[in-house]
């Protein structure tokens, strides 16, 4: 193979009481890349269409995925990556780990998958490291694995996969307003108090165990975030009033989506997912900024090539 | 049915990473109680065998926990109980658990089984609140579920039954020294940094999905408890030693059992279990206090009648 095209699809991370452990694949709303093969040994960002974004290797999330790779496979023969961004960056879906993760699959593929991509989870995350300061896992892991990733562990990398129950469907606003990281972390308490935590740790189990037995209500019943979502919603413009209509309108749950300032809500089956992308709509009528909304089946398989 | 005889299992609450939200029925440690249609309204605790504890029926928890359900059910005839106790009190292996939940299956049962064990957990829990202040679910739900039992919430009440993989077995040791329940929560902090919070959620999601899963590995890696092991294992004599033999011995990992004094291990097959056993014997040869030493499976049906 000397060219590969693929899909690299959003992804949401901290899901509700899934704060820093739980990420889920999104279906229809994803990046696509051409990686080739050169004889110059290397990586270079031949082109970024949709973005504007920096084409230095090192100071590209894909280009610096790419780079720890190479590292680890030593090739003979170096990549040029061409990037149809539709993932817009800052909004929250995971637009630095498809990037990351799409480079690492496309460079894996164009060497013959020496690399599970579990394995290549670990190098997607210094795309992550540079986009964030954190090489957190959980947009690259369900970005490469599909589906719903845990990470139960990071020292060492600890990944679950989990499939997604088939009708469950997700609908994500994505409020045009700039939210620095910087600030969607400074809202961030650094203790919990102990009751807080164990409801936490409730909603948690009864997400994971909601997954397994494909279990709706449950998963809807567990979806509350004690850690983040108390102070983070404060900084998303009608963040309430979009989740009283997304339940309103038949929503199993949702919540902030990443660090925001995207929020998402789960839904089963698309009829319902596509109603409360409607009464979303209804709520940022007459916002004075931009919303982008998005409805999506979960998608099972993560980054798929594309022919 | 006019009477009922019934095994009424030991649990583990408070199970590693499932602080307040994961218990598990074992299946070779228990009481056994007979309960006994009478013509006259009310319970009377007729006898009980090999523990001093009170018989005045609203000082006794499955007195209580009985009284609990008979203002729902209202039947127009009365019971007798006889306990005969193994499961020592103040054990931390569900002692109290087991009146409470046997009291409430023996009437239901001689009611002609009008709730679910799932229902019968709430007045249950009644006795768990005589017992140590708190109406707690996670001995009494394991008992009357059978396998593990996950708490999702307590209000409303939201119990999830999850299968114990086959192979897992339990060990189990009891320093007989007394340990307050006050001072075993007197170590608690109330605040958790939430670092520690996530890698808990980590682990719980992790321990969770091994269940699901079957997946011993990783049942293992995730047994371990942020919230409280560090603080309240200084309480129990012995406890790190105790927890590598049970590693060096193969056993999966382990933890305090409720709010101690007791240990337990999880290991893969009943042979691991006894070496797992047999190592911790060792360790408290020469210790100035009484040991007792459990192995058992897991006991998937939780309380049954004896014919």
């Amino acid at each position: 193979m000397e060219v590969i095209k693929i899909f690299c699809p959003a992804t949401i991370a901290n899901l509700s009481c899934g704060f820093d452990v739980l990420g889920v694949c999104l279906d229809s709303v994803g990046d696509e890349m051409i990686i080739e093969k050169r004889a110059e040994k290397g990586i270079r960002i031949k082109e970024i269409i949709g973005a504007d974004l920096p084409l230095a290797v090192e100071e590209n999330v894909a280009g610096v995925a790419g780079l720890a790779l190479l590292e680890k496979l030593q090739p003979d023969f170096g990549f040029d990556i061409t990037i149809y961004k539709n993932i817009k960056a800052g909004s929250g879906i995971g637009s630095s780990a498809a990037s990351a993760a799409g480079a690492v699959y496309g460079i894996n593929a164009l060497c013959g998958y020496p690399l599970t991509n579990l394995e290549l989870i670990e190098y997607a995350m210094q795309g992550e490291a540079l986009a964030s300061g954190a090489a957190h896992a959980d947009n690259v892991a369900p970005a490469l694995l599909g589906g719903f990733a845990f990470i139960r562990s990071y020292e060492p990398l600890d990944i679950i996969a989990i499939e997604a129950p088939e009708e469950l469907y997700a609908t994500v606003i994505h409020p045009q307003i700039e939210l620095k990281t910087k600030d969607s972390r400074s809202v961030l308490k650094q203790t919990v108090p102990l009751r807080k935590a164990v409801a936490q740790c409730g909603n948690l189990g009864g997400l994971v165990s909601g997954l397994f037995l494909k279990d709706y209500e449950l998963i809807g019943r567990s979806l509350h975030d004690e850690f983040v979502e108390p102070m983070r919603s404060l900084l998303i413009p009608n963040f309430d009033k979009l989740k009283q209509a997304a339940y309103d309108n038949g929503a199993l749950g949702g919540g902030i989506s990443g660090a925001g300032p995207s929020m998402f809500a789960l839904s089963r089956g698309r009829e319902v997912a596509e109603r409360v992308a409607a009464a979303m709509k209804e709520v940022v009528a007459n916002a004075d900024y931009e919303n982008e909304i998005h409805i999506s089946a979960i998608n099972p398989m993560g980054i798929k090539e594309l022919k």
